[in-house]
């Protein structure tokens, strides 16, 4: 097992991954930028080592940085957390070379899932179902225009090196697909340096609904179920829950199933999501695989009660996992605490907490780094801390949110708090009747 | 169903009460003395009363003033929590005076129970196992002494009306015999205006292991299994865990057993705890019963997820219990983290915290009323906070215990964290292997 693990992030996961590292034992290494020097990773670490200044690509993307922390601590395992370094090839090989473990996916498995054309033609060739759409990146207009004519509209063209929203366009009709492409490939090519598009059939009343999948090194792999993340607001996930509340045992086994086999195709060795649309009729399609820890996974470890990033670990020091899969037990709910303004367009809003009070009892589990007297740093991810709540049925869980998004008291900022108030009350939201586009039709009441 | 509940009672508990009522849609009523009137139950609450200044007995004892809170609210039902009025037998009556129901035992069965030589005759008639001693309050001097003489040393002196170690005296030979009676007599006579005294054998090694139970209307029962509560200092407990290190499936199904019979025999309506001494061989003998929710009630509901104060509103509204028993199906530990200074013989520390962080993550679980700023008024017992860990193992919950408490920060005032993380280190607690004598030999460190 390993000795010494460094965490290469910062906020609530950097202290996740702390809190399961001195469960079993093992030291950890805190790095971060000159402004996190005040965060409570820092504070909770056994070490910690500046890496650099405020924008993350002096720091926290800093590979040569975090690797001289690594040997300096001799720290003998990295773990990424999620965004970052997360899925950086490059990194995971860097690692790799410097006789450290990245607890996370190989360079070549980041690659190939890490690229969307090659991880859905990896998916067709493992058998798991698919979008209808381009094969790989398309030529040019003139092919897009036959592809979308053959398919027939709706279709969605997205940008290979996407993520977040950028470089997608969705298009309903014919007279508007030009437009679209040349738009879309300008936006990808300034936000990735890479304007590949390809092009998908557009997916009626989706649902985002994704598996956890856990790989080990010989190969074999197991789900954890699903998580469904429909509320989206600019593809950003806002809540989440597991069961979800459109599943079916039948569904849950066959997309279980797919996930599993997906995993097992390509080797995979950690923990990953396999996320999938779900179209109104429950067909459910392969949209990408994520290498790494997710958000959300604490809504998963609440129903199955089984600690993900202990998983992570153990599996990277090469445990082998049973090979069960894992059913929900129980209802949970994630909702996302942003430093963000719901009545004003979520617009950001940094700065210090004055006054805080945490909700707790029975069936509440709350994932933070920020306490009384914090400041927020413009700099990073609006996220300040995961609510949870868990319970016997969908409206307990609901009803248990209500009352500890009742009692989480933050003041000297806005938060995404008021938000989920509405959500809770909202009656398609509390019917379970949501899909991706929920978010477009949703309005914030005056508080 | 009630449609408001007057909680007579502050600190976490009241707060505990809040979070379910909240859950279950039913309003809150807090009331409060005057040092409590920043605290969060009366925040959180729908509607606050003030009940008078801090000496309890002109606040939170005062029946008048919560009747009167309870009327001026139009409050349906009473949780009186724990301490304070919530085995008061009169208070009880005066609830039902008012068409108030008293969400607790009702007057008769308080008298009953709360009188520890009815209780134990009571229970010997439904064929409970109880403690060889005296048959009721002893007499005279002479009665002992020819009693002891027949059970052999060493016995146990008790005061009947007492509590908290008040008017209690193990007495190992004959010579101390006399002393003993004198000393416990006069004790007990000036804490309770009650100088009765009953005489019990002494239990070796005992472990101090309490059966929840929950009767409903229908004169039913049922089990939650049990609380270890065996690391006692001065009678009060200081951690709890359930299962019980020294429990045996066979020796839960007796002690269960025993309990359902003692509740059904006497018709017990709500939750309640029968407390046993086990001794070195397993045998089990009644100590008490208590007839209102127990501080530590929350490591039962973490082990079979049930919330415990709902289930005490919903049979005092009527609903009848499903009747099947619950076993531990996780591992849970309390903490009761006390304003008190370990290192100084547990000495109380009132005073603000200038700095509070709460741990959370997975498994991790906390019951508090105090936030960054508040003051611990010196008025009350000095418990701020419960810190409850649950995991799929008792290694592991101590590990999350351990890490729990190195997260846990309050500044400005002295806690019994310390103390807890060397109780965590101690080989006889780690290796569950502590009797209720425990904490005479225990030694804290330096810190």
């Amino acid at each position: 097992m390993f000795k010494k693990i460094l965490i290469a992030n910062r906020g609530e996961i950097a202290m996740r991954v702390i809190r399961t590292c001195k469960e079993m034992g093992i030291k950890t290494v805190a790095v971060y930028s000159t402004a996190d020097k005040d965060s409570l990773h820092v504070r909770f670490a056994d070490e910690a080592v500046c890496i650099g200044p405020a924008p993350s690509n002096e720091s926290y993307l800093k590979m040569a940085n975090i690797i001289a922390a690594a040997e300096i601590t001799n720290a003998d395992a990295i773990h990424p957390g999620y965004g970052f370094l997360s899925e950086n090839a490059k990194f995971s090989k860097i690692c790799q070379e410097h006789d450290i473990k990245f607890i996370g996916a190989s360079a070549e498995m980041i690659d190939r899932m890490g690229d969307k054309a090659s991880a859905k033609a990896t998916m067709k060739a493992a058998g798991v179902p698919t979008i209808p759409g381009s094969e790989g990146i398309l030529d040019s207009y003139e092919e897009t225009e036959k592809l979308a004519d053959e398919m027939g509209y709706p279709v969605m063209l997205k940008a290979t090196a996407g993520g977040g929203g950028k470089g997608m366009r969705a298009v309903w009709a014919k007279e508007d697909l030009k437009k679209s492409w040349d738009s879309a490939r300008q936006e990808a090519g300034a936000a990735f340096g890479n304007d590949g598009m390809y092009m998908e059939k557009l997916i009626e009343e989706p649902r985002h609904i994704e598996i956890q999948v856990v790989g080990d090194s010989n190969g074999k792999a197991c789900h954890l179920s699903e998580r469904d993340c429909s509320v989206q607001r600019r593809h950003q996930k806002l809540t989440e829950e597991t069961p979800s509340p459109f599943m079916t045992n039948e569904l849950r086994d066959q997309m279980g199933e797919a996930a599993v086999k997906a995993a097992e195709y390509i080797k995979y060795e950690g923990a990953g999501t396999v996320e999938f649309l779900v179209d109104k009729h429950r067909n459910f399609y392969f949209m990408e695989m994520n290498t790494r820890i997710q958000v959300e996974h604490p809504i998963t470890e609440q129903v199955v009660d089984y600690d993900l990033i202990r998983e992570q670990i153990l599996v990277a020091a090469g445990v082998p996992i049973s090979g069960k899969n894992y059913y929900p037990q129980l209802h949970s709910i994630e909702c996302r605490i942003n430093a963000e303004d719901p009545h004003k367009d979520f617009r950001p809003s940094p700065g210090k907490i004055t006054n805080l009070h945490i909700p707790g009892g029975h069936g509440v589990r709350v994932d933070t780094h920020v306490y009384s007297g914090y400041i927020i740093p413009p700099n990073y991810d609006s996220m300040i801390a995961k609510l949870i709540t868990t319970a016997q049925t969908r409206e307990e869980a609901i009803n248990k949110m209500k009352r500890a998004l009742d009692e989480f008291i933050i003041e000297g900022i806005k938060t995404t708090i008021p938000f989920h108030r509405q959500l809770m009350e909202n009656p398609d939201y509390v019917a379970g009747n949501y899909t991706t586009k929920f978010m477009e039709d949703f309005e914030m009441e005056a508080s």
